[in-house]
């Protein structure tokens, strides 16, 4: 069993709230400025699955309380004891290390965004660092606040990247500046992130999440849930491959099903008839049966 | 047998002419905006693979006639019936579809670009949406008048990306844009397709043409045939494996070989008497027997 | 035997200094405009070899004597011969011809340069065509003069992209301008290369190497050297895989082993006390045993 499949009554380190279709996963130790703990990831990796097996919601938004998203991982325990990073760890961890299914804490998040079908946008300002910036890669936009201070200090600290960070950043920023950002480890300025692509666009501080919300809702009214969440899974998991073929395959397969489908006639519908669309698929229910990652989540590797 | 293999003798929906090495692809239905059809989709296949076979074609120019380079699917029959898309579905269909060699109309066309021989400069205007945005993906090259609106809307039609676009659209403008565009649907506009990288350059409305044909005569003027086929496939066939070590090893015989053949020879005493080559090569005649996809045509799987 | 493996014990076409923990690499031929030949390919393997070995060496710079970085492949000895490409063949290379061991003389050194360990700093003015652009492609950083020349002109002349181009020239600057800048072999503007990505910033001719200089000390000074040898790596061996799965799994495991290691000890340590960091970690005596490349160095598939 992983951390996150623990029943979590209430979450202490993150909020969650969902309305109109979109669930805000809030990162919520402002006092610490988000600093990242093994508790917040399984929260978060919690609440990703919540939101993901709920068709009330639609898109999910993920900010940060305060000013910071997130300064990376909290060091506070280690300071105290002048360890450096937290050196706990439990029987559990050490089984999960030999066996080969041990999740760092930004990959325990990661994962969970990889998998998701529902878009995620994040909204961040002020601090974006370590796995402030590694648990927004898997996001499918990132709105900032001018200022924003993204990083992956890895290399300065001794340790190495996480969160699967080598495998996003370089098909988001291209394989030269994700080179750049991770060897160097140096603090990535928010225009020049938004110059290689990683931010989708730039706001006042005080209008980034609004922004998120407005974005949210443009999803919400005018897209369909199946459409979406096999549109995400196919760049995910089927993009990749050395050839096309697979993906050629499947969309052709996908093309013909939902081309006869409810939510096909309602946008050819809504279309003709200048009005928004009441799309009747639902996610995850309505997702074909046959799509290849549909039984690939997180953590069945470790069955 | 796949529809591109029946014999067409002459095209309805598109028209096709070859001059000084150019062959021109015009998706002939102006008065429907050049709405996409499976006869369409069909005659573009067919007139793709003719001019790969004809070594008279160094370059292929795919535009559209009147103002707009294509809309998308054509909806009109199923509009007429209510229905959205069309319905119609053949016997031959359902079997390729219980074989799983059913290919949808863009995925057609795009797998013949994908495996041509020949660059292809498309030249757009107007509106590019749906299969009009994903047929131009496999082109080496996407001129465009300002103001052209490219579209991924399969989302806000309850439908899917087609025509391997989930495959090709990450690799041009990066994984972040390619997510927005397709988990959106929404409008694309010229410029920012230019900033993202789709588009080559931007041109005035009645010029578009006319720069596509100097980039193709000057890809006829100074490149050899055969070294462009090699390269083209390089890219497409081999460069998206994990590691670099099989197109080391292919591109090393390849430069082997062709340092010691006929169009280096040319090419160098080209370079040196400062004069236009005269490259003897022609393609598909002359390429290397030991090309790992040379066996692998479109539709070469279902036989 | 590869040719690289045979002792050097002076270099005739490249110089190479290490002070202060940078190994600079200098093709040294400016009265052929460092025109690239098989000797100066295997001295700079060597010199790569050397500089991966030993621990002193932190970042490599990649530079050429005189107004140019390398002007392509040396023609002067086919010219003579009316020959174009050289065509000299010793036995050694028709054996590895044979058994497919083959490689040419610019993948010699891009394998050695993918391999590395350490980080690699190009700094470049004049012209920088053919190979004088590929092999620049598998360093992490390009820094350029105002009006260098990139280009990689195969097709001009009969030949082929050498080196992996194919595969690492659309990872830097999309799949879009890869295939225009190999079909097409046209210059490519400095300017041009920034904007793609290729470049990561422009300087004076007089300037570029002093950059190189400032930017390889700051990564000797703040970063850990087994850091970022495991980041460069991860970057250039895993991160292309269809899924992120494995990076996940490996990133997990190196996280948890480096979070309790010196280096971190040491990396938080001076970040709180606001100091530079001394790492005690050394390259390539303490990287992980259980890295998944180190067995795989170039040239080991032939024993």
């Amino acid at each position: 069993m992983r951390a996150s499949d623990t029943a979590v009554t209430a979450y202490e380190q993150i909020s969650c709230a969902v309305a109109d279709g979109i669930a805000t996963l809030t990162l919520d130790r402002p006092e610490a400025r988000n600093g990242y703990t093994p508790q917040m990831a399984d929260e978060l990796a919690h609440a990703l699955r919540a939101a993901d097996a709920d068709h009330a919601v639609r898109v999910v938004v993920l900010t940060g309380a305060g000013r910071d998203f997130c300064v990376g991982a909290d060091l506070s325990a280690g300071r105290d004891k002048g360890e450096g990073f937290s050196q706990d760890v439990g029987k559990e961890t050490l089984r999960q290390l030999e066996e080969g299914s041990y999740q760092e804490p930004a990959g325990l998040v990661t994962r969970e965004l990889y998998a998701l079908n529902k878009p995620v946008i994040a909204a961040v300002r002020g601090a974006a660092v370590g796995v402030g910036s590694t648990m927004l890669l898997p996001a499918d936009y990132r709105l900032a606040a001018h200022g924003t201070k993204f990083g992956f200090p890895f290399t300065r600290r001794g340790i190495v990247p996480e969160g699967a960070s080598a495998w996003f950043l370089p098909r988001l920023v291209g394989l030269g500046r994700a080179m750049d950002w991770l060897v160097s480890g140096r603090i990535v300025p928010a225009d020049e992130a938004l110059a290689a692509g990683l931010v989708h666009s730039l706001h006042a501080p005080d209008e980034v999440l609004d922004a998120a919300y407005a974005l949210a809702r443009e999803l919400v009214a005018h897209t369909a849930p199946v459409s979406v969440a096999i549109t995400r899974q196919l760049v995910y998991r089927m993009a990749w491959a050395e050839s096309p073929e697979d993906v050629h395959r499947l969309d052709s397969r996908l093309v013909f099903d939902t081309v006869r489908g409810a939510d096909a006639r309602e946008g050819v519908r809504s279309f003709f008839e200048r009005r928004p669309p009441r799309f009747p698929g639902r996610v995850p229910e309505d997702l074909p049966p046959y799509l290849p990652w549909s039984q690939a989540r997180p953590g069945d590797t470790e069955v």
